[in-house]
């Protein structure tokens, strides 16, 4: 037998009672205690051990007030980051091992909020009518495992059972599973971004650092990857930053699909872990279908990728701000930070011949960089593509790790 | 100790070997079996339990031909058929008992097939690098937990390492947990159709099944919701529908968000199982925000629901073509089928003052599905959401299942 485990089982009791007693049911039947989470905003519910107005009281309380004066929204809101605050505590004080919820159509946004709050590796399981769409609201850039309720969540049925069961199983089974701290000691962590147009830069600086005994995380600059690496920057899961593509800061400049948000590229430089910084793929802000590129831009130099994604060049004058920015973040960095230029390219598209070719506008970014930044830049003649420019940034990063940590690699 | 349970672990082995041979090793401690599925195009590999050649010949073989053609896109299909046929034989089989697949930016579709294929409450999990988007292509109907790699699939990592031990704790534990059947016998299964504008008809009708001792399943006719139920009805899992809420017709005709497919309306005809239908919202078609309105159809008579939803109400000649479909769906019934029809209005935006109350256009719709359909037709002059409809369509649903079962409702 697995040692008993604690799990949150988090919902409204006032819609969804059954279901999360029958979470409950499963979880206790397999050896394990529950701690039920209200989310509801108003009434008052048996079998709650954490009620709402606790829920409530711990989001800045006034919840009563709201619901009553008709802003439903304001109250759900309170609820959610009490909610979240919640979780927080109960997992500072160890006591709990997992959490499952429970969210429909619009409850889902509530409910997976305090999943959210909740570490990379903490089992945590979201059941949701909208499981089978769109998840990103309430996914954020955590792993929770979301599972499709498929029919609606209003009393039990036998798919419904059978759904919940399987959630209830499968965050037991993780909490069963789960051991004190997988990271294992062989070697500094390093992150590298990377995208369709600097794969083989990615691809090869990953092979190099491997080789020379460092854990890699590769994250998508798709938005989420972006925001995903600066979270677990934060929260001093990687040692060191090969960002070679911050093209996420291109989209949040020219409000394109795939944005990291305005703190792209802050984290490392707060917390001081070596990077190495790469104009990667700044020639490029991401749309999805031709259709949903803003009319205004319309006019612009498009790229067609593929059906679900269409490219747009960014012009010298955004690569001029595109320069001021990435200066004045690097700016802020308290570790040590190097800028590395591919004086021959930054994407594969934007190489002799490609469709995004214009050396004009790649100058006119290196330029404005250069002249606003007062720390190291290294300037290489490669495209960023290239074989030797891979193996140039790969060694100023580990020079940047051996520099504070002078055992740690041996490059 | 749980007895031992077979998972099927499906991915690519010539890019994800080392991430699904971890997999195997979470599996195997945990005392369980593991069957290595290998989706590969090309290459041999060691740790295949089902190797990509036997994979490729039950999709019908020539793959390799296929990649040496260079048509990777047929190649993958025959993999992803392959695999998909597999899986149902293992399942036929009784060989397995849970089924986790690893797939990356492109190899989530064809990963996730073999998932979509096994039955709802069968426990599967998808690791994918796409698991915080738009997950409806991996998702289909099904109760799949998709769980976001975060870090892309390149070799393990810390973080990976957790997602991965995760997921694969979280299939064993569900496929412990799993009973043989949860189908319990405690009434017939009911399938009831609702949305937004018809869920006080919807609501009260459940109500009225659960008193006489069903089990009520409700299905959001979002597209994916219809779509479930007629799957579920396909597969024997429900006894009767009441088809309240048909308006994925209107979505299918007009090129709306939320169709449920060409077949939407069929199963429950073809399964012979009893039913009753009621035109419930086939006076609107649901879009996205306002600029996912095609340019033809922006000037008609729209309505912003909020800021992601725009309904379009449907014409008088869009009507009479609704009600031959619906005829002719109907006219192929096996079973017990009658029509209801709410000559008061068929959705809360169609009352009076409603922004969609427009009776001639209703009574377009009644006077074609009148002239086209054979069977018995039942016309209330109440609106769909009046309290006394709902207590006609369930009175006429029980009666229509006491014919074929006298002695399984006490009506």
């Amino acid at each position: 037998m697995h040692p008993s485990r604690t799990i949150a089982i988090i919902g409204t009791l006032d819609t969804k009672a059954e279901e999360l007693g029958f979470l409950k049911c499963v979880v206790e039947a397999r050896g394990h205690r529950a701690v039920m989470v209200d989310l509801s905003v108003r009434g008052d519910h048996g079998g709650a051990d954490i009620t709402r107005q606790e829920v409530a009281a711990r989001g800045g309380g006034g919840v009563d007030e709201l619901i009553a004066a008709g802003d439903r929204g304001a109250a759900l809101d309170r609820m959610s980051s009490g909610a979240v605050a919640l979780m927080r505590d109960l997992l500072d004080q160890g006591r709990i091992d997992g959490a499952v919820a429970i969210g429909g159509g619009s409850g889902s946004a509530v409910a997976s909020a305090p999943l959210r709050a909740l570490p990379f590796g903490f089992p945590k399981v979201l059941v949701s009518t909208k499981g089978a769409g769109d998840v990103s609201a309430f996914v954020g850039t955590r792993d929770i495992a979301v599972l499709f309720s498929v029919t609606d969540v209003m009393g039990l049925n036998p798919i419904l059972r059978r759904v919940l069961r399987n959630a209830a199983n499968a965050v037991c089974g993780m909490a069963e599973g789960a051991a004190d701290d997988v990271r294992q000691a062989d070697g500094p962590v390093v992150a590298i971004t990377a995208f369709g147009v600097t794969t083989p830069a990615a691809e090869r600086c990953r092979r190099l650092l491997l080789d020379v005994g460092c854990q890699v995380m590769v994250f998508h600059a798709s938005g989420t990857g972006g925001r995903a690496m600066e979270e677990l920057i934060a929260a001093g899961e990687i040692d060191a930053v090969l960002d070679l593509t911050t093209t996420e800061l291109a989209d949040e400049l020219c409000a394109g699909a795939l944005s990291a948000g305005p703190t792209r590229l802050e984290a490392a430089g707060r917390r001081g872990i070596p990077q190495v910084v790469v104009p990667g793929a700044l020639d490029m802000v991401n749309f999805g279908p031709i259709g949903t590129v803003p009319p205004v831009l319309r006019d612009r130099r498009l790229h067609r990728h593929n059906a679900g994604t269409t490219l747009m060049r960014t012009t010298r004058d955004e690569n001029i701000e595109l320069g001021r920015i990435v200066a004045a973040k690097l700016a802020g960095a308290t570790g040590p930070t190097e800028l590395v230029l591919p004086l021959g390219g930054i994407s594969e598209y934007g190489r002799t011949g490609g469709p995004f070719h214009d050396p004009e506008a790649d100058r006119a970014f290196f330029e404005a960089v250069s002249a606003a930044y007062d720390g190291p830049i290294v300037r290489s003649s490669d495209h960023i593509n290239d074989q030797p420019f891979a193996d140039l940034v790969v060694a100023r990063l580990l020079a940047l790790m051996a520099s504070i940590r002078p055992a740690a690699v041996a490059g």
